[in-house]
């Protein structure tokens, strides 16, 4: 893990000033006249993880052929970070996950109430900080973004428990709820730089297939990942009725007797069934699948920046893309 | 309630297209391509309740001087009872009531995780709306007002069982929760008709005490209303450890014996022990107390308009304000 830590750390080198102030900003935008949403924002603070977000928009920024990042890049950066962690805070309310990033979750600490205040703070302080630009491009963007967000959720919460959830629909929900936001990170990093609608859409196709393949691998690690390095509660998918792409590829071509085992295990109530699970699936080809339609979408998402100048920043999103799929945690 | 109905009716004749048209706009801009989320907003939908703060919008933006309400004055007549719908959405999750306005809870009918999501698919949808106008002055002061809201919820949150808890404090949360909303409605209408930043800022008191009032009279009705003629479940408040302003008076000068019997059956966990604060409480003089602070709101919201043009609208809110301390629901 430290290995992976210092290959990010060089790898947002370039951005390391503006990543400084998306810190700073982030605490500032937060801060409160109450006593007790401090204490509450300040827990939430401590989640706080690869900022992959916030790198998202810089390089792109960067890698669109900004000479100097803006404030306005450095907003942005703020306002997406702000966005996912809001998610973050309200999944655990979804999840009731006991552990995230290797700290106690907000629900758990104090309550499923002060978890779904806490992410309604932190989304109305992103819209906050958005509409402080002076155009309304940014505030739309982000305002868009979110709605498809939460169709995702809706639409994944929809098909809990189907056991016949099928690709398409799998990989609708991961565009929705993971994916859109990461392509609207690259696109107003790009936009703001002064690109071309034509280049923003670019970077929007390298944020969005980006995107994907991060989900498909959170979903391949919930599965099979360990818990001490991904350092969050593992087996939740299965748990929630959430069927991944190695479920729905498994149940589609594993022999019939190692389905209907797999499909008892899914509707079982049995506390140790993830890990039954994860021994089924594990030595199968279906993790494997999940890998190659991850590393498809890593592939599609650097082709379409490929032709873009060669600079620092677009070899750090080439890396960083690289990244999202061969990471443990 | 028939009366109240018609009362309500006869003074929002001066708005009803505009009424309408927020009604028509409200369901077009939640209108999804995922029939999941379709349902579950048709659901909401129902529970649509007396449009008062588009109300308050229209209202303030025709005794503001406005001769013809523009398309902006509807669309943040919209985003503020999306605000709304969506802080009632999640106020469910918070409250775990099982009634809210005669229909069954989001929370209830699909689980907590849906109304979480669908209170923010609200909220999300309501700063998409504001960011289609022109300038950022309505996303700004929608954006910071919600910020004012949840740190009002998180204040009564840390407040819960605070058997202490002083006039001050519950005056600063619902100035927080509710009156803030209501202020914002009124100055924005005031401000898309052109009206000064003074002005604007007398609306904006009006709103403001108007909502202070609003809530008074919610916590009179929680303890000693009607359900079948409120139409939500009552004795919320003191079920969940919420002190309001006849019960913070009552504490302060009821006799002894009064007051440690009050103390008792805030403490207990009697499943009826809220019939039975009902009547400790109604026949003492802590309802006349809050009433009267409610009806000084009242004035105090009246006196801030009074000197502006006499109008119809204007004579509107004045009703409007009036309607607020006396309404039964």
């Amino acid at each position: 893990m430290n290995t992976t830590t210092s290959a990010l750390a060089a790898l947002t080198e370039c951005i390391a000033p503006q990543l400084a102030a998306v810190d700073k900003l982030f605490g500032q935008e937060l801060r409160s006249d109450l006593d007790c949403v401090n204490v509450l924002v300040k827990h939430v603070s401590r989640f706080r993880g690869k900022m992959l977000r916030p790198c998202l928009v810089l390089l792109s920024g960067k890698a669109a052929g900004a000479k100097e990042l803006t404030d306005a890049h450095v907003t942005i950066a703020t306002v997406v970070e702000m966005v996912h962690m809001a998610t973050l805070v309200h999944d655990d309310v979804l999840d009731e996950a006991e552990l995230r990033r290797k700290g106690a979750t907000i629900n758990h600490l104090r309550g499923n109430e002060a978890a779904v205040l806490l992410g309604d703070f932190l989304i109305s302080h992103s819209y906050h900080l958005c509409s402080s630009l002076g155009s309304q491009y940014a505030s739309r963007l982000i305002a868009r973004t979110t709605n498809v967000v939460c169709e995702g959720e809706l639409l994944q919460i929809d098909n809990r428990n189907n056991l016949q959830l099928s690709e398409d629909v799998y990989f609708d929900i991961i565009a929705r709820k993971t994916a859109s936001l990461c392509g609207a990170c690259c696109r107003l990093g790009a936009h703001l730089s002064g690109a071309s609608d034509e280049v923003a859409a670019r970077f929007e196709t390298f944020g969005v297939a980006l995107g994907v393949a991060f989900q498909i691998q959170d979903d391949i690690l919930d599965l099979v990942g360990d818990v001490s390095t991904v350092g969050k509660t593992l087996g939740i998918d299965v748990e929630k009725g959430k069927l991944t792409l190695p479920i729905i590829h498994f149940l589609k071509t594993a022999p019939r007797e190692h389905r209907l085992l797999l499909l008892s295990l899914l509707e079982s109530r049995e506390p140790d069934k993830g890990e039954k699970i994860r021994n089924l699936i594990a030595p199968s080809g279906s993790i494997q699948y999940a890998r190659d339609a991850a590393r498809a979408q890593v592939d599609r998402a650097r082709s379409a920046i490929a032709e873009l100048p060669a600079s620092e920043a677009r070899t750090a999103l080439d890396t960083m893309a690289e990244f999202v799929i061969t990471r443990p945690m």
